[in-house]
């Protein structure tokens, strides 16, 4: 087994991948059915750290329309000391009104009382159907189940009860070699569609026994996000609910210390951890085939995120990469359209090495070849805008039928 | 046989569908097969008008990828007294650099020569697959062949001649009645994918025999192509050779004076010819079962605007459109994803008169009587913002199985 799996993560030397079930030393978690999927799959997840003094930061979509458990979450709780952190999958708890915060805040309590955590610094995440009450009667009645399954290698089954329409799992159990000692690095996610740059659906706890003050946990959960799931597209929707979190127990007695060489270690790992994580996400993207990543450069940082999003978020573009088709003329369609009123824009376009087109005309490629590297797994798109000094950079998932059939046919 | 056929354009009073071919007096035109599509289908068309005293607008794609035809369109013609329009399918002649440019300036030349225009008199369009070279000795005999072919009923030639993907013709000839007397008025359009609220890839010809000048022209376009082509989204994509262009004979002596009442009536048919052929580029939308309609209206121009283009491009909105699926979850997502930062944003949605979602909460409905709403050929969403005032709508196709076939599967 190996998490590390796109060419597009390099995983760093201090870091090593540990197989099965464990969260990290002062966790427990667990998972289970408590019929809010109409499947019987688990669907009721908690996570509680034991530790006496818990570090936490927490990261939330940007939507207009917030689900009712991120206001409980960014209004009502301690988000830098967060003990546990509740989840329902099922049920997204979005566009449910007044009842909609008053049941989140009855989750938040639920929780509370049956780990014994100050509903403060109980974290609430759900994922699912938005625009449905969420049934009050099996979410307690799962939290009470979930109580009772609390283990120190429940992270499996809590794993599962956060996924929705995800194909596969999406957890990683990381070793960290630090200056002063060994720490593990765990995280859960779950997302597949509703995957958007601004952010993605997506549920994402990160655990570990290292030490940190919860400013070290806002800055290096800022800064990996920032790099990881808001550089992902599956179908450039943002969700109500999206949620990350990250808790340290400081069990492990390892001390990561601000501005230090294990900070910029730890943050190495967490880089690579969730950047994986949000290649997992776009990969499953219900349905996806194929991944494609596109770097713009230029002068103009807004520019080149423009392209950099309108790529990615072109249907056009994705159902060629489906297709196994080198049509760059719709990329360079794409590039157009996210900068209207700048013709003539001269345009470079390589595609895994190949230049197409420069300075906005073709240039005279080997098409078959092309072909053949464009129906591989991962294609990589780069774009050259005038300038330079400015990055951008997106990867996204493909467009095919099997993306129809998931959201087509199921109310999801 | 009608033409208008959507409940969302009103046939105004005064004007008449007429059955067949037949262009406005003044005109002839011709389509050929001249071998750019491989199919072997009509790809070279011509439209000349030989009245002494031509008048004419055009309109053109913002994009900052502009196709080499629409740079000569914008550098090198007179487009208030434009005679000749000459068009290739199956080659859009974009990003083919220096040497596009050229060929499309081979293709006024060629054009003005075989029509006796001036060279700025004649405007040049193509569309078809980006990034290719003309093959220009074929385009010369098509031209060639095309000014022999010229007739006053070869509007239906033309109209074969300028297709793509279209599944059906977009093609009308109306009467219109004015005071003075009564005018003829022709179209023929072409356009099923890359279509976006910015504009249409789309190209779109219209006659008429009445008597405007230029700046009428321009007015009424400018107005009709805002109320029309702008307000419909296939895929969100900008294309690189959206072109519109209204000639007019004024062969019929019907003169239409600035500010008039017939300039008003005049513009009323303009409106509602160009509503529905864009209302046929959407329900064409490469493989679309259903359109939908989104009006937003609230407070502010530029939010209603972002909203009703954010929910007509929604991959999740039109896949639930095209599966009947009246998960008006996803609806609020995309309201949610226009207005990051907004929240709690109070949003009501109505869908084919129901109302399912007021002030951000859901409303108990009929489920199963919207979902046979739902399923009919048309859908109409409607969104409150805060405030009022300002008001915006798309109309937009689903996105299912078909759309997929026909962009992942060949290159266009």
């Amino acid at each position: 087994m190996s998490f590390f799996t796109s060419r597009w993560v390099e995983t760093p030397g201090h870091v090593t991948e540990l197989e099965g079930v464990g969260l990290p030393a002062g966790f427990r978690a667990s998972g289970v059915a408590a019929g809010l999927k109409e499947s019987g799959a688990p669907d009721v997840g908690l996570i509680v750290c034991d530790a006496p003094e818990p570090a936490s930061a927490a990261r939330f979509t940007r939507s207009g329309v917030l689900a009712a458990p991120v206001l409980i979450c960014t209004e009502r709780c301690e988000l830098g000391t967060l003990r546990t952190v509740v989840v329902n999958s099922g049920n997204a708890n979005a566009a449910t009104g007044r009842m909609g915060f008053e049941n989140a805040a009855k989750m938040q309590g639920a929780a509370a009382m049956v780990t014994g955590s100050p509903e403060g610094r109980v974290a609430v995440a759900s994922t699912g159907v938005i625009g449905v009450p969420l049934p009050m009667a099996k979410v307690n009645s799962g939290i009470l189940a979930a109580s009772k399954e609390l283990r120190a290698d429940g992270d499996g089954d809590f794993s599962a009860a956060i996924q929705t329409t995800d194909a596969f799992e999406k957890r990683a159990r990381l070793s960290v070699q630090l200056s002063r000692g060994t720490v593990t690095l765990t995280a859960q996610a779950k997302g597949a569609g509703m995957i958007s740059p601004g952010f993605a659906t997506l549920l994402c706890f990160v655990q570990t026994d290292a030490a940190l003050r919860p400013e070290t946990c806002d800055l290096l959960l800022s800064v990996c996000v920032k790099r990881s799931f808001e550089r992902v597209s599956v179908d450039g929707q943002l969700s109500t609910n999206d949620t990350v979190i990250l808790q340290g127990s400081g069990a492990s007695g390892v001390v990561i210390a601000p501005e230090s060489e294990d900070e910029l270690a730890f943050g190495e790992a967490l880089d690579a951890l969730l950047r994986q994580l949000a290649l997992m996400v776009v990969r499953d993207g219900e349905g996806a085939r194929r991944v494609g990543r596109v770097i713009v450069r230029g002068g103009h940082d807004a520019a080149v995120a423009a392209v950099a999003q309108g790529v990615a978020n072109s249907s056009l573009v994705k159902t060629a990469l489906y297709g196994g088709d080198p049509n760059w003329g719709r990329i360079i369609q794409a590039v157009g359209a996210a900068m209207p009123g700048t013709a003539p824009l001269p345009v470079d376009i390589t595609i895994e090495g190949v230049t197409v087109c420069s300075a906005g005309g073709v240039v005279p490629h080997d098409t078959e070849a092309l072909a053949a590297k464009v129906a591989r797994a991962e294609v990589e798109y780069e774009i050259g805008l005038p300038g330079e000094g400015a990055e951008s950079e997106v990867y996204f998932s493909d467009l095919g039928h099997e993306y129809i059939t998931v959201n087509a046919d199921y109310t999801t």
